[in-house]
């Protein structure tokens, strides 16, 4: 089990504290753990599940969201543009989920999680990584606005993000029908990148996965997981957004 | 250089003839040469590109945009949610600009163009290759839909999302000046995922980049590899959208 830090921030954001801070976890934060910085309720939770997943130490400070939804000020202090995930290691901070999570594997966790690229299944492990950002959450982000933008809700052009992002569901559902995990056999870190959108869509979204039999299905086989339940309890949706 | 043919498809789809068809790329093409699939202006110039900078061989096929600018339907028979790039390695077809660049320089390129975890730029590499989807084209369609719907021109979220760009490539331009590439002193695939976000900001976004001043100059520097050049005159884009 990875050692983990919940630290309360300097500039009083609240952080939810629920490691117990043994001699163990302050000797390891002397030896220039990982901070995870984890906006509420967002994709950070990824990078707590991944360091989870791969057992490595960690610090992991928590920013509550302001009371609009919006991320709180002092992530700007952390990242020019104020939003989560990012990560501090040594000297390096880096943003940005996929970047985080190859980062991560490739320099601290001997590559585990992820597929060579001589593994027969590498370019369906490598396209769920990127799919997860550059397709799914990309489209949900702009149903998002529109759903916030009044004006927009009778335009043919939301109407026409709606029908994409079924058909885009529906293609997802079928190719992960042949599961157990997006890569196929091996669980992998394109399921760390993966899970959020869906779990986005239950929270921001007014989506109904029942339809999608196979997500449903691969979902209560993610929840399953010990490393997902021991990072979903400390750094899982807290706050429905709809 | 590599050697390329560019196809007629046979589905009626015209494609630009641009490579001549000697002997050699006759030969190769038996080779179970990889096959490029390009939208016209789009995404899939990244790939071309990155062929190009490669210097591996391939077979390029041209998709005309519909005259309303939507992907032809044809590309659905390529890839079920008919977008590009998509391409062809033997039994493999694989979409996702992100996902294409890792496979194809991990998988064909001997890691070329890629920072290995052990450099001490690889984080900025890791950085750049995935905020080029994941933030900045994902922040870019969001603007780009909200044009398209007339109601939203004057909601507040609109100016928000413009504020976000203008917030965003200053981020950007700000990072640049430290160039001469995105990853440091090295050109890497970074670029090649980065590139194209500005021609669209061009192509289909009333967007003035003259007060990014290291953007231009990064760009007048991507202008003039030949490796671009020749991806441009192979598959640049053809029209703008504005």
């Amino acid at each position: 089990m990875p050692s983990r830090r919940v630290a309360r921030l300097p500039c009083a954001i609240a952080a939810k504290l629920k490691a117990p801070q043994t001699a163990l976890h302050s000797l390891r934060s002397k030896q220039k753990m990982i901070i995870v910085y984890h906006l509420e309720t967002s994709r950070s939770e990824r990078i707590v599940w991944l360091m989870e997943e791969l057992g490595l130490p960690y610090q992991l400070q928590v920013f509550p969201r302001e009371t609009t939804g919006a991320a709180p000020r002092p992530l700007k202090e952390i990242h020019p543009l104020g939003k989560a995930p990012v990560i501090r290691d040594g000297d390096t901070m880096l943003a940005e989920s996929g970047a985080i999570v190859d980062y991560l594997i490739h320099r601290h966790g001997g590559g585990r999680l992820a597929l060579s690229p001589d593994d027969p299944a590498y370019a369906k492990y490598i396209y769920w990584l990127h799919f997860a950002e550059g397709s799914l959450m990309s489209l949900l982000l702009i149903a998002l606005v529109l759903s916030r933008v009044k004006e927009a809700a009778a335009s043919p052009v939301t109407a026409r993000i709606r029908e994409r992002m079924k058909q885009m569901l529906t293609f997802v559902d079928i190719e992960l029908a042949g599961g157990p995990w997006f890569a196929g056999e091996t669980f992998t870190a394109a399921d760390v990148m993966m899970v959020f959108p869906f779990t986005t869509l239950r929270n921001f979204l007014d989506y109904d996965l029942a339809p999608h039999a196979s997500i449903v299905a691969y979902l209560a086989r993610v929840g399953a997981r010990p490393a997902y339940r021991k990072a979903m309890s400390l750094a899982g949706p807290t706050r429905s957004y709809l």
